[in-house]
């Protein structure tokens, strides 16, 4: 099967995690606003094709299959590029687990646009920096704490007792959050000791490490969810 | 199969979207904390039992499953309980509308919690003066309208061409909306005549009807997402 991603440009985003999940695959793929721009893009949230509409992008198209929503794009591609376990309950299971991902993900963007994704950051400066505290102190925390409960529960090498696109959205979380909060997360860090090492297997895998090094792999950067603000993050050298 | 659902007591929630399905359906189901007491929730986020470790309700017990996230257990549900198409990629489609009502409904709770959950409302209410007026004027009409072209896309009586667990989640955001923000949808509600005629039939199904009049039915309060807190609506009148 031959895949179309579609994300918006320039950024990272959403899109990254089923980025992965293709390039850690070597699945054969097209990026294609990459390639024709960001309007191939409105032109299906603007309903110019038949089908599914979707609401926001990543979404995938699959031979006649469209599908949005990144967790669901994850779900769907889990079997054909072996990156589920067979059992049905363990699916389940990975997709719950991604969707929890997806919820720290919205959280993470919040922080830097707690009042509305259309204000500019700078008109929301002063909220962001209560939210951020909220997000740091009690949130990341009891996320974070849950994950690696998570990695206990399933064998300690990953999510769900064997290799899944779990372990690659739970590498881009912890690495988007160290870039974003490099103070908060050497704090929290310290209790993460199996999120840290599934973080740097996952980037050792062959397909990844090629990936990562890659002109593909854009860097992080503060137009993407994972912003790194400083006056976001604990102050420098605390903790 | 016998069916037990987990959610917190007091309030609809997004235990709520689950209810409507298994109440449409009338499966059988135990309501299992409104029986036992909210502490039968906490012990397994506390990781008191084997298998799958929720984030948060509501998660659903199945026999040996375990599944948690709304949209997720939906998913779950959907074929044993006739609630989704049996076309595959009416099925990815319908999960993918559901994570997307899911979308609007964690920017609903954001509206009034723009800094965070564990703060009390008295806390962040001018914050979430702003955060709710960008909802009403930008968001909510935004989300609103993709969920009528959805509807006209899906034949105009249904989401998905045939009824499904969508239209009742459809439903319930529309009545949610509604009580939370009567004057902001009365403005917004006019360009949603196949919102609106779907939140009636499926308000005149039986056993919904049936539900709806129960007191198995909560009434929306300011404990649950769907909050009215006039000062976070329109002004009264307005529009």
């Amino acid at each position: 099967m031959h895949y179309q991603l579609f994300y918006w440009t320039g950024i990272q985003g959403r899109g990254e995690f089923v980025r992965l999940a293709l390039e850690d695959a070597a699945a054969g793929y097209e990026d294609v606003a990459r390639e024709q721009g960001d309007d191939v893009i409105v032109q299906y949230l603007d309903g110019v094709h038949d089908g599914p509409l979707p609401f926001a992008p990543p979404f995938l198209k699959a031979g006649r299959l469209l599908i949005a929503q990144t967790a669901n794009i994850l779900h769907y591609l889990g079997p054909p590029l072996a990156l589920v376990p067979q059992s049905e309950s363990r699916r389940w299971y990975a997709h719950q687990l991604q969707l929890t991902i997806a919820d720290v993900v919205a959280e993470v963007h919040d922080a830097h646009h707690p009042i509305a994704g259309s204000l500019y950051y700078e008109d929301q400066r002063i909220e962001a920096r209560r939210r951020a505290t909220a997000l740091r102190e009690t949130r990341l925390p009891k996320y974070l704490d849950y994950f690696e409960q998570v990695l206990e529960r399933g064998g300690r090498q990953h999510a769900l007792h064997e290799y899944s696109y779990v372990d690659l959205s739970l590498f881009q979380l912890m690495s988007g959050l160290e870039y974003a909060f490099p103070w908060a997360m050497r704090r929290i860090g310290r209790q993460l000791p199996l999120l840290h090492a599934l973080q740097q297997r996952v980037a050792q895998r062959p397909h990844i490490a090629e990936y990562l090094a890659s002109p593909r792999r854009l860097p992080f950067n503060e137009s993407g969810i994972f912003r790194h603000y400083p006056e976001l993050d604990d102050p420098a050298g605390a903790g």
